[in-house]
């Protein structure tokens, strides 16, 4: 079903390829079983990124294998998100041991295996926080789109509640490729800055606050909501998605 | 229990009242019983100001009946919230029919018998509304407010999507006495009109929205996680409850 | 505070300009009051579209008087959203009898006043279905996308019950620049293209469903938790604000 | 009003049994009262399988004592589910040195006592999770499958996020007798295996992910809205409910 | 990457089949497009049954274009589910006219297109409800499981409150094949019937019911909460999954 | 399994009743099944009540049905609630054409075949609403304690926000005995009464209030937290389930 | 506004008290006021039992103080509820040094100060629960209904899922004064309970359970929501709340 | 944009000052960015009262530099909110190194860096707790409100539970310029209080209670939904947004 298709069946009719042979190739796992796991080796290819690693749930043992079994198969930079610290250590033992290169950003609990690309795309991501105790989720973010290639400006702590601190910042937001705004309580950087930006915003409530933030369900409706156009919402706390989904925007081109 | 007991008592220690006569005082009902409602004409002493009638689910037979007994004690206006044009018409036949006066606001759905009183107060109650639709329960509370002695200026559709429109009427709410802000979807314009006002900030969130709005919960919850200081919030769609709020604090004074 | 400031300033220097007019410019309304709305007439400057006019809630005569007042500054096309068959009617009729353009596209509940570009942008956006009860949603979508100068392609009732159906469509969804995934119900139609496409997905998930589907609840709480990279989603029925995402996203280019 | 009820009353008639040996024998105690609990040990006659305890808020002491009261019974084999390493240890101990068979699957925190079946019934039980985490519920499922007599099939990390994982067992699926479908997060590997299946499919919600994820709900409403026919679902992380019903449905016989 | 690849890869070893035809068959399109719905032709192939068309949000004329498109490529029954009096009506006339089998059943708000297969399966599909407002829901299920060929038993309002009403039918439940248990309020009626019954239940929540039933929640929740074995849970109202789900199990036998 | 099975089982074995005969009486039906409904004939007395009909969702003539099942069982007082004023008129003339008596009460909703007893019981039952609005739920409490024969006491619109209004009918509260609180919005009138009554209080939540009372759910919840002792409650508007409670509890008798 | 202020005023009136001694022993505290809390020293007075210490978020000092505040005013027992087995000790000692009576109860976590009356009531009250987790609950209510003179009757693990476990004690729940049906999970206990018994029932909702359980609101809805009359509901894990409703419904009697 | 911009353009105007030193000038910052926040100087002159650090979420080292940075300004009382024990023992340290003087306030959680005024206001705020679980969020609204120079009476424990512990403190009340009613469980006290005070009256809902208090949901909702006039509502356990929102009100005047 794949576009290689009719070039094994032209290659059958040739007789360049047995039935047998071509019935192997068009089912060829595009992927590795480690039993806990499938790890997805042609997603570079489709997506134009590598795979990417959900640390949480998974024991060092299992990420240092599927890192590993992606790293021989040379798909380039290994993700590993939601990593503590320990886990990231006993993760980093075992790949140095093998010499696969690994480094640890301990802010946004992201751990990299392989090189990092040099910044490109079409202009920089700048990502904004309503406040302090948002910063890890930026941290993934930022760590995320810069691990794939992309020009990052961090702009922290510039809530809507002090709205001179953000419009502190009006031109780098107006200048900005893609903006990521990170707020938790009630999320209201989204809709500001969107109504400031005229690029894409990407919004990432966070699961900052108390009482009634009801564990981000408050800045997650107030950022589905918003009242500015041009505002996508990602999931609480998910740092990642929003950087992943600003560095494929960053790097939109025609195929 | 009140602090006329002391008063009533001493009459009857100095044999002016006898003990009948002053437990019948003191249990005086405060109160008029119209078999479906009580209706209480001592809170204008208590509260500063008159009764106010909740009119939805009420009859337009009802309304009237309320409204003459507590017109009839003489206690300057009566407000009827939440009551339709149709049955404020009723209403108003009834109370025209009996040389009692009655205005009805319709934008505001808010009918009121006798007086209103000349604008007094510390200062000027400024009502800012997030959009157009959010405008009917904006006029409920400005009416509200103008019917209880306050002036009052609409700010409607400055919603932080476009703040410059906001940033704009700055110096208006600089200047406000208390600031009444009234948004739907995602209810940002409180925590921008709290980081900019340095009075008291009465939020409103409204039902004005679809989908992840659920009928006002998105706006309700940013408001009160609201990360502006001085910021405190009202039901749903209440316009009166604000209205009210804004106007004790307008009239504050030393007892 | 703007980029002009300078400018200003500097003819103040050179005494070409007095304070006071300094002051005028500076301070020069970017936006037109109307009393019941405030027009943003320099957005299309700012963000590089027209505004558009929400019609839910806003009666015809607002909504004309809106349009009129945009068209008027030569803003381009301008989109009515969320407005039903009869106020497009009145609308059409006041706006036809002043000679400006009006079209309304019934099926996605748009109204556009004035010319809509020719297709440019980066590639084709595919908008995505998963049912026939989706289709107003997704049009919506695709008008929008279509108002303001898109290519689109529509891929309609393709849901992940019958997965072939979508698989068929694989190819057109791999050489989309954007893709528009909408669902009700169980929303894993986004998961699922998020998997195939290698590109940005916008998912809007639908109220379309009835008992545990909770008004589109299901279908968003299963889109932002999508295990899929690349996906980000809008308010429930917003086909509006995907259809502007996407082409944000198809626009990209350096500044 | 059993179906032994005209047998007893015969018994009566036939003057072989008086009417108080009848009344006791009617209401003979089909469980045996243990004070904290009722065992019941009719069970395995009127279902077909012996009792099941849930572990969880049960003392290791209260767990032997059930346990060893069912096994005495002669019920053949009695699964414990949700119970914690060190208490299974406890239990183990207990009923070994009462020469009890007892064995611990930690995976699937599942005891059983005595002796398990030889599998049996209609075909094999596939049992697919979404990703690497869901995978002790997937052992729960199985394990309780495997003790009631079925051939069971893993199939772990085949998300949908990578469809073509899951394409590749897409014939391990079609053969299947029951699908049990795994998945936290957004839950859609649900909808696409009942697209693809053409046997009962049992959905299970699990508490996998984070944030609007909201401890399971996320995938508990988006498998009951499955666009898919022939798919039901169980309780969040309920496995053993789940490979209880495949088993049941897999052991469909006529009566 | 169907079973049926290989043969046609042997055709083309041999000669009998260019590489193009090949293709061609490999991705024959297995569904019709309308434009509006894309029709499923290999559905009942696959899974045994015919497409069922969702009626809500569809029009009358997109219900007759599908079901005559699925009616003409002989795939036996067609059901139409959640169609109201009216529509039907409109239905009726159109296949009609084109001497096309139709009828309607109101309680169940179902229409069926074609012969219905003669009862068959393992035993009987036995359908109990908690109540008569239950009954629709239970027709639902009803008119879905004999319109696919299986014996069906009702048991209409004899919910818990009463529990020697069900008793009294326990017999009956006894020796079903499959129970669907419909019921609202609590929903208490699926974990009775789970007790008793020693074959799969299906349990359907109904939104019969106010306050605290939440449309159906309440219900939904206790069914999923059963402490009984052997349960498993579809959506709120969804008696057509119910149906469906039962068939599949009344229908069991080894491949 | 009833207390008559050993009365039963000395007849058979005195050979008065044969073993057939005894099976029968055992199973004798203690319903009459209309089809649509298992009218339960002994319920008055296992429970010392008639059935009541739950009339919402049910045809004029189902109900009719029912309550004339009922009534030629003598039964006495058969209670049909949630029945608006249409119907009731239809059942009126149905069961008035075949000289059954039946009284509409419209305030409550309730309608009453048969004759309703004396008042009777321990004390008298206090209803108290904390508005006017309310007052439907309480007729329907107060006309099922009458009609099952118990003296009522009406407490309207005595809510909290006057707490003098509450306080002046103390005495009344104090002396019930029982009190049913009945409040929509917040719900605060059931732990006020709480505190003074020194009997069991039955709080009613309405469905009364806008907003974030959210149709009940506030009062529902600020019942279930009382902080005061003695106080259970029921559904949401269920002013029947309280009648009944009340009726209970005020007939209390050693047995 | 007590019934003493006659006499107080006819006190004053014949000279023998003055305004002044009037007053105050008008306004003589009811409680005393520790500072951290206002003990109630009228209660019993009033309601007939003894002030209830709720001991969670109190440390053992305050617990202390108030118990002694209370026991020194002779109101005879005190219940301190929610305690753990630590803070018991600690309040023990303080207590014994002080010669004050104190007894823990470890599996209510409840501790009562002083003497607990014998056993007096109408009948007996039964306590049924319908797993072996739900058992601290139901032993918070039998310890509370115990300490304020009740007959209880403990019915555990009679749970719905094998109804003729319950159904054995149908003959205990029908003698019944009062029942207490406690459950988690899908709570259906109460339904059928209250369909069996023929006296007041209170439910009371736990949290045990996992998943859709959502702690304890599965429960708490389906309790709220039974179809069987008779049934009133206090909060989740209340056990108290109910020990103490049943205690005074259990000790009606004419005033 | 502020109102210096004309004088600072009058100096430009007259050759005092050159374009670039007004740019500078009118951009100047009015924070001190510290990388990790931006510390708003500007505030104390804006809105009349210093920063405010909400601690929670923020290290020490954190706290200790922005209090520094904000003490070095010369701004007054800093207060930070949320600060455990331990975290404030390390800043103690740290400040007290540098001779800025800090005291911590633990009951409350919150640190005062600098010097508290004297109190001043129109009058004193009353804050009224529920019972004493309350007391830690009371105790943040009452340090709040004196660190920012006001008179705080407290009143704990007075929930309405046993009404006459509250009216005992009605003049107190009465004689208010502000009250706070802070409670949980649910939340009645806020109503009661508001039908007796004549001032404004702030509501705390607070997390205290337990099951169906949801965390504070119960009494947030409770407390919106107020039946009294002049109620305003804060966050879940807002100690802080009460204490500060009092004190706006009251210092109340004419600007």
């Amino acid at each position: 079903m794949d576009i290689d298709v009719r070039a094994i069946l032209e290659a059958v009719e040739r007789g360049e390829l047995s039935a047998d042979e071509a019935l192997t190739q068009i089912k060829l796992k595009p992927f590795e079983d480690l039993g806990y796991a499938r790890v997805d080796l042609h997603r570079r290819v489709r997506q134009g990124v590598a795979e990417v690693i959900y640390g949480a749930g998974k024991t060092a043992e299992q990420i240092a294998g599927i890192a590993k079994s992606i790293a021989t198969a040379h798909q380039g930079a290994v993700l590993i998100t939601r990593m503590d610290a320990e886990k990231a250590e006993d993760v980093k033992q075992t790949l140095h041991s093998q010499s696969i290169k690994f480094e640890y950003y301990d802010k946004a609990r992201i751990g990299i295996v392989g090189e990092t690309p040099e910044p490109s795309g079409i202009g920089r991501i700048v990502i904004a926080t309503g406040g302090t105790s948002d910063i890890p989720v930026a941290e993934e973010a930022a760590v995320t789109a810069e691990a794939l290639g992309n020009e990052v400006l961090r702009l922290y702590d510039v809530g809507v509640a002090g709205i001179h601190r953000l419009l502190e910042s009006k031109e780098e937001i107006m200048k900005a490729s893609v903006v990521i705004a990170i707020a938790g309580m009630e999320g209201a950087l989204a809709s500001v800055v969107g109504g400031i930006a005229d690029c894409p915003v990407i919004a990432v409530p966070t699961s900052v606050g108390y009482g009634a933030a009801f564990e981000g369900l408050s800045a997650l409706l107030s950022m589905l909501n918003s009242c500015a156009s041009g505002v996508s919402v990602v999931n609480i706390d998910n740092g990642f998605g929003a950087g992943y989904m600003a560095h494929m925007i960053n790097h939109m081109s025609k195929k």
